[in-house]
Order: C-alpha cells, then sequence, then structure tokens
C-alpha cells in the first residue's frame, strides 16, 4: 500500500501516535500538509515538540532520525487555531481542572466531545481545496481512554458524512486503529524512527522531563517495557 | 410532534429559513438555546439582522410577531466565533470574492465545504455539555444551490457519526428539508410568524434594503409570489 504519487494530510499532535503515524506516511505518500490544532488545550508544549520535530524533519538532521529519509517532503505545516471548544465546552483537556473519570459517562474528564470530528471536518475541507484525497490520523480503538471519537466506526461513518456533506470521497488512514501501545512502538522500529520519540509529548501533567507517573506516562512506559525497548523520553521519575 | 418538556439547540443564521426555523422550535420545544456561528461570513448584516430578531422575541414586542408567544423561551443566544475558516479556505462566502459558478464541482463559489458538519459538530458538542437532546436547523435539500451539506443524506449520516463520536443521542431536526421555499413561507404563515420575515436577511450582495436582483433576493421573492403573499422585507428594486 503505497502512494508514492500523491500528497497526503497529516494530523499531527506531537505525542507518540500521530509521529509514528508522521513517520508511516513520510513513508507512504510523496507530499506532506501537516495540521497540528490548537484548540488551548490543556498544555502547549504539545504544540511546542510537533514544531520542534517537523523542524528535525525539514532540516537536514532529518537522516539522523530516518536514514531513509533523503528528501524535505513536508510542504507545510499549519498550526490551526481553534478557539471554539475552548470558548464553549469545559473539559479537563482544555481547562485546568483535575483529571478524573466522570461515574456518568464513564470517560475521563478530559474527554472534548467532538474534537476528533471537528479537526477531521476541517483537515477534510482543506483536504477539498487542495485537491488532496488522504488524510492521516493516529486515532486507536484500543486506546486506554476509550474515546469514542477514536472508534474505527465513528472515523468510518464520517467519511461517509464528508463523502456526502462535501461529494469529494477522502479517505482517512487510521494506521493504529488496531495496534496497542506496544505494537506502536514495534511499528515505529520497524521504521527506523525510534530516537524521534525523544521529543514526543504524552505526559498529562505537561512536564518535561516527563513525570513518569500519571497515567498516560504510566501507559507509554508499559507499552515500552513490552517491547523490551528503553524509551528514549527523559522522564523525572520511572518506576 | 411535540416536545413541551424540552429544550433544543437552534442553528440560527437570520435569514428566511432559519427564522422560519426558530419559530417552528418556539412552537414546540420547552427553551431554546440559539446558536449563530460568525464564521466572518461575506457579510456581517445577517449577524445584526440575527440578533435583531432574537432581541424582538425576548422582548414584550414578541406578542406583536407571533401572538401566541406568551413567555421568553430564549435561554441564551451565543454569537460563536469560527476563524477557522476563513483562515483555511478560499471560498466567496467568505472572502470578496465574485460569486460564480464553478464550472468543475458544479457549485456555486459561495460553497463552503463542511460548513454545516462543522456547524452541528459544534452545535452537538455543546449539547452534550447541557444535556440538550435537539439541534434544529435549516437545512434543505431543495435549496437551489445544491450545497451538499444540506442534503439529507448528509445530515443522516452526521447524526449517526455524532451518535457514534460522542456515545451520545442527538436529533438533528430539518423541518424545511422537502420544503420549497413557497412552502416554507406558508409554513411561517401557519406559524403566524410572516412580520418577522421584515428582518430576515437573504441578499447575496448585503445590502439592506435588500437589491432585488441577485440570485437570493430572485429566489427569495419567488417564492412568496408562488404563494400569493407580499414580502414583508424592502427591497430597492422589485421586478
Amino acid at each position: 500500500m503505497q502512494y508514492f504519487d500523491e500528497p497526503t494530510i497529516v494530523v499531527f499532535s506531537g505525542g507518540q501516535d500521530s509521529t509514528t503515524c508522521l513517520v508511516w506516511a513520510l513513508k507512504r505518500f510523496k507530499k506532506l500538509y501537516i495540521m497540528t490544532f490548537n484548540y488551548h488545550q490543556r498544555h502547549s508544549i504539545e504544540i511546542e515538540m510537533a514544531k520542534k520535530i517537523v523542524n528535525i524533519l525539514k532540516s537536514e538532521d532529518r537522516k539522523k532520525y530516518l536514514n531513509w529519509l533523503k528528501d524535505d517532503k513536508i510542504e507545510e505545516h499549519k498550526i490551526v487555531e481553534i478557539n471554539v471548544l475552548s470558548n464553549l465546552l469545559k473539559t479537563a483537556m482544555i481547562q485546568e481542572s483535575e483529571i478524573i473519570y466522570d461515574e456518568e459517562t464513564g470517560l475521563p474528564t478530559t474527554f472534548v466531545p467532538g474534537r476528533n470530528i471537528l479537526f477531521l471536518t476541517i483537515a477534510a475541507a482543506y483536504a477539498y481545496q487542495k485537491k488532496i484525497r488522504h488524510i492521516v490520523i493516529g486515532v486507536c480503538q484500543t486506546d486506554y481512554s476509550g474515546y469514542p471519537d477514536c472508534r474505527d466506526s465513528t472515523i468510518k461513518a464520517l467519511q461517509a458524512t464528508i463523502k456526502l456533506g462535501m461529494d469529494y470521497d477522502v479517505i482517512i488512514h487510521t494506521p493504529l486503529m488496531w495496534r496497542s501501545k506496544a505494537e506502536t512502538i514495534k511499528l515505529m522500529q520497524k521504521l527506523g524512527g525510534l530516537e524521534l520519540y525523544k521529543y514526543t509529548h504524552t505526559c498529562y501533567r505537561g512536564e518535561r522531563p516527563a513525570c513518569g507517573e500519571c497515567f498516560a506516562c504510566e501507559l507509554r512506559l508499559k507499552g515500552f517495557e513490552e517491547v523490551g525497548i528503553k524509551d528514549p523520553l527523559e522522564y523525572k521519575n520511572q518506576k
């Protein structure tokens, strides 16, 4: 499955999953249009790390991180500002409130309803304008927190909605949909990009070096442990 | 079909169709949460007229326009700012470019890809937060310009996508879906709200009094002509 002749959009947060997807897309597509959404998320550090990773991949340094990446394939990196979520919604992913599980919904209070639908609709509108047929996003159904907008059915329903609503065929690629964290790390290993993980942001507390203790850090570390690889990210504490 | 006990969100542009939907919703629901999207559309006059109509319906004057409307049922009117469309997309609906038909897509250059998907996703995220089950929107498949995101299939696919993506049941009501412009006017007549049309904005040139000559004005006037009613809106020129 290669699309050497075609460009793609990549929805890129600067996290571990989306960095894996970015490398996956670099391997398969001709040109990348990267979109990072700034929705005033809890930690702006995520966006800084996204920029850093893109800068590495655009510079001559990229060969140190991906020895097969000869050319700069990144056409642009757009930081897309979205105020509407922080203006309208109260969630711990946006505001500085405590992260807990909401007993009523069974979801962590970090759930931003409709976030991926919104991001993908905007990405598709941009794809329409640029006549790009592909969008890559790192959503994952095996994702620990069970966000319903990461589910395969949501993404497929949305692709159908976009087709109907724009009269335009966009393919939403979700290479991580059925991968565990460990399998995602293995994919990155196969792609030869493990060292890039040094710059990816995961910690829910927004700390760098990462706290190593929040549930996001724990999950990440567990993935590396399963594969038997050391996480190149720096941690303050590591069990 | 009455929901006297329940609140609803109404997506309200200040145009003729959405004003009809607003009155339709006032008749059926207990409380209204009105959302007007400011996406830096061609004419800000539309938003001014939306505010004016809401102010009338909130004031004691409402009885002059809707004699059955005893109480102020409007809980809030949110003007939701969305910059992302104008930042990312070039379309005549947003920028000051000429309105023509794009031969390639068969659509007028006023088409904003994904607009209704975006608006409804944001409305649904707000509904989720407020625990509201209903959204009313004035989209219409018989709409002259054939925007694909006004189609019944798009709306139904989107409702399914929202259900999957938020794990939340929202009902998107589209009372105008299969109505011609004339039938929409007849609905408003039945609801006793015709005089409110005086404040609705339709003219694509953004003129008040309306130009009476652009294709939006022409279509509007044709609707009134079919029903045999005089449009209460002021026009500069009227054929």
